[in-house]
């Protein structure tokens, strides 16, 4: 296995498995242990079902010649099987629905049963999309729509409140004054959530096109956010007295919904390095908008129930820059063709920047120069840590300034 | 359009319909007209859409030669469109989904968001699996999991008992005597619901072969579930002293799970009518295992939630004779091809049978000697047409002197 890929995989794992040892309460400590098991095993899982599955998208004309590797002799013409986030997202529901079969075996009064199935309906649905859009090829207008459908059962399960608290902002004027300390945004609340899932499943969507950037860059803000959810437990439980020599009183589990975020992220996390193994340059399998479409709409998702969209905003900052980048070509003030990959040249072996083609992709061949496919995908993965780490700067204190 | 194409439709919907103004709250009534109203414009999207999208999975490679037409001239070697059975259960999900969000604007207190989402997330997740088997031609093994799988959120939010009545029978003893007059079953129930929804999944998809016959008989089972359901809403609700000048105390609406049936079924049953109609002899889509499937996890679904598997039974008597009749043959006791369909004879225009193919169309074929596709078709739509009718003979006055 490439050296690096193993260095990535590491960097993903450690972090919050350190973490997580510094929760207070043991009985906490064993639920996540628990679905860890579930999501270890789900990983081996669809890392073992991948090859198998890439054969049948393979002969059912699903697959795809690799852009950028053009006119090198080993990988000429060898069609790379597409849509395997078929496997990792189904193996994820799969995984997602057995947990929940085991929590309502362990603790029936501890599992949110509505909003745990809307979110299992948003996310089936989305998935449902993105392997329709493979296979299909729909046009853009389905695509904008059909999401928005799919986040509606988890906007109506959402049983969250539509208050938020306004900024400490006193120049130009005293917004508190204006506004109250918090603001009821009532129905426009839901809204916004809603564009939030359709810029989510659409923005990683669109920072793609170099092996392995996809589901990478997923597996950092997955990580990303599962440290989010360890320390809000921490401060969350540290601060109730209930918990006495590390046992925690039952009926207090429920409370925090970044469980049910841990829940969902942890199996999300190891299917998707799954994947990686497979999608790490060079690629032996492509991911398709199947697994764009099912990363985007799990983040949403967890974002939404647990109310840290705001939070998860500040993970996407290299997908919010690459859209505002892309802003002028996805509007069609520049042409735009159908894929704005940076140009490969096969006798340096190097990836070089096309300046009509408006994504970071291309921002960072010019800044940097030159580099290969491998090397940009790693560059643009550091990046991608390094502004989830300064999310976590604004969040935990530079937030506190203005709220 | 062909007129026994529309005596069919006319047969599905005026039977409910007339029933329906004899139920005895106004409000209750004006529930279901506007569950109606979105099912009538989702079935005309179907229906529009269905040409549309024809066209995406022909292009996509899916697509299949009409195996009854062999040997006429005008369909020789025309491809025909497959799985659009993609966009009836689409937009199926889309217009529940969104009668979800209207229901939940109206009367935010009624719906058990619970069941509703569990009952979404089994549909999606089934119809997800019908669609990677069209396209990816899965093994059987696969098929056989993943229902199970699918249909575990629902069992999971399942909240009904799980005890069943002990049938009133002394001979050869009492069993009353033994097991007592109401027995609870506990995990064994749960396990029952997950064989019925595996058996409905499979069941329809073996009755198949010959055009219009998996969507006629759908839409005669959804026909019949609907009956059943504004049949039991009348029961409940005339004994209620609460309906006063059809006016409807309001918290008892959640009382009847038979009202949750009713708003998957009868958009299920427009939207079977808008594909039917491109289905129908002679084919101009066919239906793919995304339909049989989707068709059989929604009856399984609202038969878990509205506690009457055994009157689903009932109606599923055709599949279940065509299930054991195929016994041997699914089994591998006698050599099982790939399509058991009758022979077509191109010089009579008729289709004769195949004894060694043991499913219920070569049975009548034997039976009634060779008759048209077209006209086969209808046979079966009136036997399961007649089998519901004695099924309900059977719950309404039967089971009464057992129970």
């Amino acid at each position: 296995m490439d050296k690096s890929l193993i260095a990535f995989i590491l960097a993903c794992v450690i972090p919050p498995f350190c973490l997580f040892t510094t929760l207070p309460s043991l009985q906490l400590q064993w639920r996540i242990v628990q679905s860890s098991i579930f999501s270890f095993v789900a990983g081996v899982l669809a890392y073992k079902l991948i090859p198998t599955i890439a054969e049948l998208t393979a002969a059912a004309g699903l697959a795809g010649t690799d852009l950028n590797k053009r006119g090198l002799k080993q990988t000429e013409n060898k069609k790379i099987p597409e849509s395997l986030g078929i496997v990792t997202s189904v193996v994820f529901l799969v995984c997602v629905i057995l947990f929940q079969l085991f929590q309502w075996f362990s603790f029936p009064e501890a599992i949110q049963l509505s909003e745990y199935n809307a979110a299992l309906t948003s996310i089936c649905f989305m998935i449902l999309l993105g392997f329709s859009d493979d296979v299909l090829n729909l046009r853009w207008r389905y695509k904008l729509i059909l999401p928005m459908f799919a986040t509606l059962p988890l906007l109506v399960a959402y049983a969250g409140g539509t208050s938020v608290v306004v900024p400490n902002i006193t120049f130009p004027f005293n917004l508190r004054s204006v506004l109250g300390q918090v603001f009821d945004l009532g129905i426009f609340y839901r809204i916004y959530l809603l564009l939030l899932a359709i810029f989510c499943t659409n923005s990683i969507n669109i920072l793609a096109g170099i092996n392995g950037l996809e589901v990478g860059q997923s597996a950092v803000i997955a990580t990303s956010i599962i440290i989010h959810n360890i320390v809000e437990l921490r401060l969350h439980y540290s601060s109730l007295s209930q918990v006495v020599d590390g046992v925690l009183n039952q009926t207090l589990l429920p409370a925090s919904p970044h469980l049910l975020s841990l829940v969902l992220m942890i199996p999300f996390l190891f299917t998707t390095l799954a994947l990686l193994m497979h999608n790490w340059y060079p690629s032996r399998v492509f991911v398709g908008d199947t697994f764009t479409y099912f990363a985007g709409m799990c983040f949403a998702v967890v974002a939404i129930l647990c109310h840290f969209s705001k939070t998860l905003l500040l993970f996407f900052i290299p997908q919010i820059l690459n859209f505002l980048y892309s802003v002028p070509q996805l509007f069609g003030l520049i042409e735009c063709p159908r894929h704005r990959v940076p140009r490969f040249n096969p006798s340096t072996g190097k990836m070089e920047a096309i300046p009509t083609n408006l994504t970071i992709l291309n921002l960072f061949l010019m800044i940097f120069g030159p580099m290969t496919e491998k090397r940009l995908c790693i560059t643009l993965l550091i990046f991608q840590g390094f502004c989830c780490a300064v999310g976590f700067g604004l969040r935990y204190y530079v937030a506190d300034y203005f709220f």
